[in-house]
């Protein structure tokens, strides 16, 4: 078996969708993608782990890094691939990864072998554990490797965007909210403290709570602040001792993950308040002159990016980076997951023309 | 291997005690119960599954029921019994069961082989699994199967009741309020519908409501409503579409089960109220002629009881029941379980003061 790269980007998202790839099962489609770039010798190709690096050193002023993961949540009886009609009687590929995100993939998997003479040096980056924890990640685990490798003007991360510009993105912070009590029978409640109960001040506060929406270098980040899990009790005679609240705050960009813990410590003043992640967000770095002409090459208007992705570690080496490639994104992680094949047509033909064009910036 | 019901109540509660009989397990007591009780020739026997029956039929005006539960929770290290000095000072006896309740059932024991002249008739029954669902206890058993072998003028229950006189019992109900919500990714909380905000107003509600105070026949009965249980949560990104309570109301025995959750529906209005469990409670019955006797015999006040006992089985048909017995409620389920032994014998001698003087009413 093998990949072949020449084929229609449509063709090779199929291939990859129908190579099983969930995180920690990279191998044999790392493997199959370090072989297919054996001949194309134009690319200096670096293997770490299961992420294959493909580089030109061709001397050209700039430098842009292209990345994409190999991985994908859990199969749940969405492979192989197939293309249907959507309801809208769009023509699209079927199958999980294929928004998130082996189109992408895909894209850039054929334009690095046939991109021999591009306008900028080329660094191409296919990695493996996105999905999972970020202690795996394979971005970040070259990151601390061999940060070289990730250096460049510009980096665009393959991140499924409609085939939008989405700008830096939201950091995440994870909390733990604790309200402690005293246990007792139920029958005799007032012989303890109910912790559940200590929650509601806290509950109330949160649900009231209005997100707001910053702008950052000229996009407008939306904030989320919820509770994702909440949990308490012993037994169903007992009045609990402690009760809880996981809540995710997805903070913009003009601020560091310290300032949003300080924020939300503050907001649960009285409570105890343990971090569980945390993560900064991006700025979207799109004052970066390459980052302009890429928006006016792409001719779409560029937006935010509301979750995490990992345009955060380029921006963290000071890089700036955008999320663009084919694909829905409220569409990712779901069992019927699935791209309209214009939108990777689409996308091969906007970075092949900014790729081969006049690049002044 | 026997139980010799001529040992002190002291004694006999040991050997009890020292005879794992966790709920489902009662078969060997059961034996030995019944093996014991062989030679007693004033005593008729009926054994329903390991519930054991022994009546008098002496032709009195009068029949008193006294009941006791053979089973116990699981053990965890508390089996076997022995004596210690507690930080009061006082003779325990320390072990699983020796609170709830083989010290009452020892008692009992030793009293239905001694008196053979009772001043009532007397049916004695010691059942099996009390402390576990409801549909499988020993005493619900035999009430649907003998509704005679519970029928007498005053019944008394042997839990533990520091060896006051504890008077009918709240009832119970338990439902479980949830809110619905949509899921979304937690980056884009703004397309979904937080079903654990959504619970913010019914848990303000409750943490704020504060429970009555309700005299009933002369015994003043505290009620308790307590989240015994919150939950939540799809994943530590997603907003959760769901979100639960588990409810518990602890309500006076002036109402009934279907008014308590009446009184649930209409508090949790506009959320899913599902009954998870509901019992009526039992009104204290201390109008009754021989109750009042009782409580002159003993000598010490009635108060009410709290938490949910087999009492309100007997009042539901129609039998007035107390609950009497050694030892202090609240260690109940403990692992440091223990009972006072002074107060084993305090019971042994009230009852038998009690049993075998003029009984008039």
């Amino acid at each position: 078996m093998s990949l072949d790269l020449t084929a229609t980007s449509i063709d090779l998202t199929r291939q990859l969708v129908d190579i099983p790839s969930v995180s920690g099962d990279e191998g044999p489609i790392a493997d199959l993608v370090e072989a297919a770039l054996a001949g194309a010798t134009h690319l200096e190709v670096i293997r770490d782990g299961d992420a294959i690096v493909a580089r030109t050193d061709l001397g050209r002023a700039r430098r842009v890094v292209i990345a994409g993961h190999l991985d994908t949540v859990p199969i749940n009886g969405n492979v192989p691939s197939h293309v249907e009609t959507d309801e809208a009687g769009e023509t699209v590929l079927w199958g999980r990864g294929t928004t998130d995100m082996k189109a992408g993939v895909a894209v850039q998997l054929k334009l690095a072998v046939e991109l021999a003479e591009p306008a900028v040096d080329l660094t191409w980056i296919w990695y493996d554990h996105e999905e999972v924890a970020a202690s795996l990640n394979g971005l970040g685990r070259i990151a601390r490797n061999r940060p070289d490798l990730l250096a460049g003007d510009f980096a665009i991360l393959g991140e499924p965007s409609n085939g939008r510009i989405e700008g830096g993105c939201n950091g995440t912070v994870r909390v733990r909210v604790t309200a402690r009590g005293v246990r007792s029978h139920s029958a005799r409640a007032w012989m303890g403290v109910n912790a559940v109960h200590g929650l509601a001040p806290a509950l109330a506060k949160l649900a009231a709570y209005e997100p707001a929406i910053v702008p950052v270098d000229g996009l407008d980040y939306r904030e989320s602040l919820n509770a994702v899990e909440i949990g308490g009790g012993v037994a169903t005679n007992v009045i609990p001792d402690k009760a809880w609240m996981l809540v995710n705050y997805r903070f913009a960009p003009d601020k560091s993950a310290a300032e949003a813990i300080a924020f939300l410590e503050e907001f649960f003043a009285g409570y105890e308040v343990v971090v569980d992640d945390a993560a900064d967000g991006a700025r979207p770095g799109l004052d970066a002159p390459l980052a302009q002409e890429f928006v006016r090459a792409v001719g779409v208007e560029a937006g935010p990016k509301y979750g995490w992705t990992d345009v955060a570690r380029f921006a963290a080496l000071g890089v700036p980076a955008v999320n663009y490639g084919p694909g829905d994104p409220s569409l990712a992680h779901k069992d019927d997951e699935r791209v309209p094949v214009a939108q990777i047509t689409d996308c091969e033909e906007a970075l092949r023309a900014w790729l081969t064009g006049a690049i002044t910036a």
